[in-house]
């Protein structure tokens, strides 16, 4: 017997959700006995349903189907934005289905609501993918680190800025230049706002808050300095004081029980190795009590790799 | 209700695995909802029954009385060594219990029979410490990376020689320095053939190849290469080739389903982020066709950090 899953959106991500779950099914039956079968797919826009990727026959244009059927078990929800994707996931988790979305901003923004609904309703809410892309953060969080106090989470969640950074760096270029060659490589959105201001840095800590301390802070209330101001001078005084020059996200446990934490541009010295890291890549840095520092790296966000850690969190809830 | 559990051994792994437990049973508690209860130790030796660790209460001589506990759902095989290990693990599995290892030569020599007697017995055996230590890379390679043909693994698994070789290259020590320097600091054991030769890192690599690709080649049989012949000449060589020289553990999955692997020392580029990985830490890099590369680093080794993942894995089976 299959496990049937709706996905609502097929833009980059859900394609790639999509690929996921089909070209690797036989791994997936391999590893745990289950298959998945994507029963319906929500999108409207031609060139999406007619890509070729998916059967035609799986298209709809009706919410309300999808939400009514109970062999429907899990939605994820890969539309983005925010009014719909929130109304789309709270409905279905009202309607006793799992959800499953890489949305870092719906999930930073209503964190609590999120996991009310959810246990109130008998269902699991699951993110992998909204933070750190086909980086298993969460998963490490909440399985691998269960019996450790995490104490402090650095990290570099953003790869558009960790690419402008490096270019800045390594090639000598101005954050103005640096920004189009991201552009021109699909890195940076023609309206890269959420990124180089560290908005998206900061839903994405706000969510590494609440896994590793069990603490919620609304992304508005975290200290926030985007990439914007800085300058070749900026990069080179990193270099002279031995240090890379990151826009780092980091939130430590006080001894009192308070979180210090804060997006901005950070010179990291050599010995952290978060300073290695380059380009468009991610990396999460956490400081355990027992397994002392762990280091995850990986592809923070793009097609595939998003689509490949939603896809785990569509197997595990299967 | 609390899960019971009981521990094999209570050296220095056994430690760590009972403060893992105990130091944050209310972050497990938290995170999962569950109470873990160590109810059994076997141990005779005195000075681990009377470290003031553990209450002297729990200890037991008497493997039988475990085994025929009903109460008790998972055992923690800490004793170390082959022969008395695999017979009680062995004994657990058919008795109906949970086996949790972080023996590597015991699950690298007996993979299949220890997979084929916990299915038939309606259990699981895990081993997450026995790669890695505190490394999350078995729950990696199978559930955040369940949607994935992974193509090749490599690895720096083994603390001991990457040590040395990080001595010998960045302090010009010579190999016999270099290890007793190791020794000094505890990183090597005072026969270090397991390390130096390359066997623990060829157990490892064994139970990574099975975990990636399904497929379950013996240690003995893996081509193994150790580190015991290198001079100070071999790493001056790698520096000028721009590169690190480190013991590799390395499998790639060939298009024909053969596997193609090793153990041996060998020039790591500076753009494969293993050749950054100094000292005692231990690395593992993923290379798979939807998430494409992730690099897991951490220690692995040591009483906290392979406690903390046995910890994790009777967690999860709790």
């Amino acid at each position: 017997m299959s496990v049937k899953v709706a996905l609502l959106g097929f833009g980059v991500v859900g394609k790639g959700t999509y690929r996921s779950l089909t070209q690797n099914a036989a791994e997936i039956e391999r590893k745990t006995g289950k298959k998945i079968e994507v029963k319906y797919i929500l999108e409207r826009r031609p060139e999406a349903i007619n890509s070729g990727i998916a059967p035609v026959e799986l298209f709809t244009q009706d919410f309300d189907k999808i939400v009514n059927d109970p062999e429907v078990k899990i939605v994820a929800e890969i539309i983005g934005g925010k009014e719909l994707a929130t109304s789309f996931m709270l409905r279905a988790l009202k309607a006793g289905k799992h959800v499953v979305t890489p949305n870092k901003a719906v999930i930073a923004a209503d964190y609590e609501l999120f996991h009310k609904t959810a246990e109130e309703n008998g269902v699991c809410i699951k993110y992998e993918a909204s933070v750190g892309g086909a980086i298993p953060v969460i998963e490490t969080i909440r399985n691998s680190l269960v019996a450790n106090r995490i104490t402090k989470v650095e990290g570099i969640v953003n790869g558009t800025t960790n690419y402008i950074l490096t270019k800045m760096e390594e090639d000598n270029n101005s954050y103005a230049d640096a920004l189009k060659q991201a552009q021109a490589k699909g890195f940076a959105e023609a309206d890269p706002t959420a990124d180089v201001e560290g908005i998206d840095s900061a839903n994405k800590l706000s969510i590494l808050i609440a896994e590793c301390f069990g603490i919620y802070i609304k992304p508005t209330d975290l200290d926030r300095t985007g990439i914007t101001k800085l300058t070749r001078d900026d990069l080179r005084l990193a270099t002279q004081n031995g240090c890379k020059l990151k826009l780092l996200a980091s939130a430590e446990l006080m001894e009192d029980g308070s979180v210090k934490a804060f997006v901005k541009p950070t010179q990291v010295p050599m010995d952290n190795p978060l300073s290695t890291v380059r380009n468009e890549f991610n990396a999460i840095y956490l400081h355990c009590n027992m397994a002392d520092k762990i280091l995850l790296t990986g592809r923070g966000a793009g097609k595939d790799p998003t689509g490949s850690a939603m896809a785990a969190d569509i197997v595990d809830l299967a």
